[in-house]
């Protein structure tokens, strides 16, 4: 891919992320009893809400954009750009009151993620990745660590039931598992914590923008049979910290 | 029990939590390469500092009281009233770089929790729990949220190797699962969160300083029998928000 200027369309996904956290923050931790209804309500209307605002922001700034969201759809570009947008990424740790969820914003050129941000509302955190630029973390260029093989990488995973075949074996194949990161895994990948984050059930709004995250601070991004990521992918996801881990991890999601 | 007053311990053990936030800080997300080797080194090295220095308080105030730590075993009690120290519960959080891990701190009488804290120190978020009077969260008092069946509870484990036999069927019956909270889950059980955590292979330090936080905001805390957990106890233990829950869940324990 040829080298692209995205800065003005990084500082635009910043007033994006800015304007998500005016309306997710005020609902955080609000009222728990509404949040055990079987809808969600609460986190549903802080995603609708935002997601509402966030599309009218694009629209307004950049018409013949495309835009697919959690909630409210696919509009399809005049212009081979479209952002990918999930207001709140997390949704079980939102309603649980935990900051770890996070909002995703990405921007793809022809179905290729070439530009995203994570954002930890509460904390105050953002990555953001962009094609050919270092990714950034609060501000400063983060790195993945080093790591040659399964048995010294520490591995993550939301939960049991997107490898419910696989996550007995990852406790003997790796030194360490964590569970329960939604996008803040993929977020301390980038910074160095975590080597290996494995998958499925993903859609577009949940990986497009940790793709130029992962690849801008020295990791890779795939399904599970190695190829590339793009709009019209779903399902099973792989991040890594170093590129040494893709062979033997690849090998391990076919037995 | 009578009511005791324990306004002076309080005060105390905020100074052993205020200590370990300055000791534990530093280390957190320091150097992630270190992390990977299977002697944890970071989170060795701000464990062990920690409570070394908590020790040392606690020695140096109350003399005669025993110390249950997780690094440095048990100095008998010459009162009846014994602190019990994790300085730093949930290591993998802590050495992924995810800042919902925790100091525990709990004061027992007799073999009884009768003070707990959950300090979060990166987020400066503190639990604190003691017999007779509502468990305060910064300060404020919180309350579970009134939870009647298992149908409509959020339920939490910090990892399905802790119930490799439940995890699938907790899908079934609950209204919801997330994995991987540590210490954090139970105070947000306290803020009205979280209705359900279930847990094995728990020590006294892992579970002591829980009880009076979740017994002060409404909750019950016991093991898989119902029985109660005491400085004697190690194993299994169940959290609830709302009393109600107790004798369904202890039949699907035993199913």
């Amino acid at each position: 891919m040829p080298t692209l200027d995205l800065s003005k369309d990084i500082q635009f996904a910043h007033h994006l992320a800015d304007l998500a956290r005016d309306v997710i923050n005020p609902y955080f931790r609000g009222d728990f009893s509404l949040a055990q209804k079987s809808d969600l309500s609460p986190v549903t209307q802080a995603d609708q809400e935002t997601e509402k605002k966030l599309r009218a922001l694009i629209e307004q700034h950049f018409p013949d954009d495309g835009i697919r969201g959690e909630e409210f759809g696919f509009k399809p570009s005049r212009n081979g750009r479209t952002w990918v947008l999930d207001p709140i990424d997390g949704t079980k740790s939102f309603v649980v009151g935990r900051p770890t969820f996070g909002t995703l914003i990405a921007l793809c050129h022809d179905s290729r993620p070439v530009l995203g941000i994570i954002d930890q509302p509460i904390l105050k955190e953002r990555w953001v990745g962009a094609h050919g630029t270092p990714t950034l973390f609060q501000g400063q260029p983060v790195k993945t660590t080093a790591c040659l093989n399964m048995a010294s990488a520490r591995c993550s995973s939301t939960s049991p039931l997107q490898i419910p075949h696989l996550w007995e074996k990852l406790y003997k194949k790796t030194c360490m598992m964590v569970w329960g990161g939604d996008c803040y895994s993929y977020g301390l990948m980038a910074n160095g914590g975590i080597d290996i984050v494995i998958e499925s059930g993903m859609k577009p709004y949940d990986f497009c923008a940790l793709i130029p995250i992962i690849q801008g601070a020295g990791g890779v991004m795939c399904d599970w049979h190695g190829q590339d990521l793009t709009l019209e992918s779903e399902g099973e996801c792989l991040a890594v910290s170093d590129k040494a881990l893709i062979p033997e991890i690849l090998d391990f999601l076919k037995s």
